[in-house]
């Protein structure tokens, strides 16, 4: 039988699943035949046990996964989360349901905040599994750890199921909610794991059963013929051989240069980039300097020292800098404390900036002191432009401060209708595909229940990078690519097409994008871009450039 | 001096000026010298006392005043907050400081959680502040109660203080916040108020200033010489006399008809509309059949009993109306209720609906009943429509359900980019300029720190809307505008030469969108449209239409 996503990447992946466990059904709301005291010694202990538990798990996962667990770790002894409990116990309840009901409470409140402590009414929900299951004597419900490598089927994957995922266990993830952009797609496209995300009624599929997980077609075909199992199999080979071979530059089929850049949040991966074929960095996002940095912003020397570390990795090669990126969505004590309604579409990127404007002057000055000490070309870039006067503000100021060459991410519709008059007032654009789709189609990037309309096929989207490709040839500025769009091999070519002179990703996908390039000549791309701009959806744009695309290549390779 | 502003319509006031009270000072943090139980006593006796005169004012006030002053008296006594009084009245502190920190302390509580509950915020603080003047023995701030009209200063007016503004006393509003979308600015024009919003260093003014306030030019200038105060009476004269005399349709100085719509909220205000020469309905919108409806949504019966009102209202004549716009901003019990993070951003308007299709198949049904019983011309449209794949759904479905004429609201920049397909899909558009202008600049609409990109002014905006306008002309489509923009008269002329074939808008805003179309022909509302095109941004593109308008106006009568 075979079940339809949408794929992450191009890999392809065969294997026996095994599927998250439910979660426990809720405690009935019944009299406690046990008497407070035994029933609050009860909820004492088990609420200890998770903690501790916790707090070993998260010892032993180290970096990321520990803080998460940690904090969890403190959940599950919260005093007002005990005293709550201690009142349902008074109140006659059993520990697994005053447990249950506390922190339900706790949850709902958290939830109602939003934001960044809405996001953590999950790990509290995952709290009190543990609790309730270490009450009733069984095992907690959470990422199975079988001895064999296997296929994770699961609803989505939480940020603390990801975290004690045994990756190189994992064959491949199928999920039955979530879409492009979910944590479950993230994670898939950072690590290179199979994935295919969205995929309706993944849940029936019976543990044991061995599937054929194709992210590039967007499919799970249970039990395979053994001659499709062979081909799955020599598949896996030869992208495993071609993933370990040389790396070129990209270029298309006619030997148009394409240059392939990573995405980077931190110079850590730049190493590792590097050796992936990485011709440069198209986007180095710099939050995490802001981040650590706690309550004050990172003085100026802070910050060159990074930049350094990161322009020495890359030396003679291009390196494009977005100057921080912050909001309401990502707070930071220094630059905003205001509650927005709707963060993405509030104070954020350069508007926040202009705002504090010696945050910005620090952070350009930090940059070109880099530069001057290394030899990469340093491009720098702001966020959150929405027209000409930003621009030029921007640049101006840029220039001022010893940048050499400044330019705009494309990620506001406005802008990218002004396309010519923005690029010529800078150096270069780079469009962020992913917040440009979220603002073109009114849909929230990471809400799920929108998901669907985070598609950066739409030929709504595609019409506004294509207006900004043509501005950039006419004057002959750079036109680059850095949001997911760019990961996508055969968009990657529809991007092209449209005028994109260089593509950006996470590094893990530059080998399929590379391959697909090296398949279609600058004319072959201009017509499918075509193609994908006379649709009507994003689905039939997909559709339709995948069947000329066919063709195309049968008629190269017949 | 003169000051300048955003002005509201075009009217224009002359008289003195009345300052809003300031805030009172905060009250001092030092040990009390009474006692605990006298201080206690005097917290009690005042918050008493500014419970019963709210309670006061709301019976008087009566309508929506009444429930906000009702909510403010009962904030006054809630007893979390005489809690919180107390306890710190038992740390040593005074009755002003113990209200102040109370009130603070739940006020920034309420800010944090945002939404409906965050903009309560304010009306805490104006309980606050009335409890602090009577323990202090001083006058509450507020807004004035002077015997003569007068021009009212003020910071940015709230709900609170409009719902007590006598408004036969205020010739107009100045404010030194507030964009064209606060809340001042929608009372204005709601009640055709001269108001000059956003006008900076406003609150210098001393009281007793006399200024003339202009709302066509945006400016306040204070001491005119008589010879232009006498200028400015005969311009009231003149507007009040063209208010009172005949009101004919929209017309163009050539003749081209473009019928002039009014927004209604409900079927209320449907005869006012008339008797403002409204020609029809452009924009009827029901959420306030289901807000009014409790937990249930309206019967098909109740629904169709006030279409029939409403349609019976303007027999003979076209009544656009909008299905249930609803979502994280507005929610339902029954349609809605998951916390969005970004509810501007989220599963909102035909978006909502669809989850729940039972919900529009019946207000479908009750709208196609209710126009079979009537003569007017019933049109009907949803919001929130980004493609042609939705659509091509509500077309198909109200038709289904016996609606004659279906058509989709632009207010998302991937329809509008799209809008060739979506018009062939159903039978007209109509463009709202408030939320496609906040989707297009992504900048929340209703957010004080980024109101400055909420300019329906800015060329990309425009450029959407001339591309619906092409489309709608090509395929012989109508194509209105029912969004704020629709009434600033001079927008209005090059939105008919963008395209427009009827403008929709407040009742109170026709008399000067009417005279402002008589005085243009549609080859230079053409031609300006497109110099608001060329601009870089709103301000310029204003200006530079303002200048080529008054110029076509002194050839046509020099």
């Amino acid at each position: 039988m075979e079940y339809t996503g949408t794929g992450i990447g191009q890999g392809v992946a065969i294997g026996q699943t095994i599927r998250m466990p439910d979660p426990l059904p809720e405690p009935r709301d019944e009299r406690s035949s046990r008497g407070t005291d035994e029933e609050s010694a009860r909820a004492a202990a088990s609420m200890a046990a998770v903690a501790r538990e916790l707090e070993k798990r998260g010892a032993s996962a180290g970096g990321t996964a520990k803080d998460v667990l940690e904090a969890q770790a403190m959940m599950a002894e919260d005093p007002s989360l005990v005293e709550l409990v201690t009142a349902g116990i008074s109140d006659g309840k059993t520990a697994e349901r005053a447990v249950f009901e506390a922190f339900a409470s706790f949850r709902d409140q958290l939830a109602a905040m939003g934001g960044y402590l809405g996001e953590r009414a999950a790990d509290l929900d995952d709290v009190s599994q543990r609790v309730i299951a270490d009450l009733a004597g069984v095992p907690a419900p959470g990422v199975p750890q079988p001895a064999e490598p296997f296929v994770l089927i699961a609803r989505d994957l939480a940020p603390a199921d990801t975290a004690l995922l045994d990756l190189d266990k994992v064959l491949a993830l199928v999920t039955s909610d979530g879409g492009p952009t979910s944590h479950t797609a993230i994670l898939a496209r950072e690590k290179s794991i199979v994935a295919v995300v969205g995929t309706a009624n993944a849940l029936d599929i019976a543990d044991g059963t061995t599937v054929v997980v194709d992210a590039a077609a967007g499919s799970v075909l249970t039990d395979p013929s053994a001659e499709l199992a062979a081909h799955v199999t020599q598949r896996i080979a030869e992208r495993s051989a071609a993933a370990s071979g040389p790396t070129g530059p990209g270029v298309l089929a006619d030997g148009t240069a394409v240059p392939l850049l990573a995405n980077l949040g931190s110079s850590d991966g730049a190493d590792a980039a590097v050796a992936l074929g990485a011709e440069g960095v198209g986007l180095f996002r710099t939050e995490f300097l802001f981040l650590d940095a706690g309550d004050t912003a990172p003085s100026v020397e802070q910050q060159r020292e990074h930049y350094v570390r990161l322009l020495t990795a890359f030396a003679g090669k291009k390196v494009v800098v977005r100057v921080l990126d912050a909001g309401a969505d990502k707070p930071l004590p220094f630059l905003s404390n205001a509650e927005e309604e709707n963060p993405a579409l509030g104070l954020r990127g350069l508007r926040a900036l202009r705002a504090r404007e010696e945050i910005l002057r620090d952070q350009l000055t930090a940059l070109a002191e880099a530069d001057a000490q290394t030899d990469a070309d340093l491009w720098v870039m702001a966020p959150m432009v929405s027209g000409v006067e930003e621009t030029r503000y921007f640049v101006e100021l840029a220039r001022e401060l010893g940048i050499k060459t400044a330019g705009i991410m494309v990620e506001i519709p406005s802008v990218a209708l002004l396309a010519e008059k923005a690029l010529a007032a800078c150096d270069f654009a780079s469009i962020g595909t992913n917040d440009l789709t979220q603002y073109t189609l009114a849909a929230d990037r990471l809400l799920g229940s929108v998901a669907s309309f985070q598609d950066p096929w739409h030929p709504a989207v595609l019409r506004l990078i294509g207006e900004v490709g043509r501005a950039g040839a006419q004057l002959g500025k750079p036109v680059g690519i850095c949001g997911e769009a760019a990961a996508d091999p055969l968009l990657a070519v529809v991007l092209v097409g449209l005028g994109a002179t260089s593509l950006s990703m996470s590094p893990s996908a530059l080998l399929d994008v590379r391959l697909s390039l090296a398949g279609f000549d600058l004319e072959t791309a201009q017509n499918l871009a075509q193609i994908a701009l006379a649709a009507d959806d994003a689905a039939s744009a997909k559709s339709a450039v995948r069947d000329a695309a066919d063709t195309a290549q049968k008629v190269r390779q017949p």
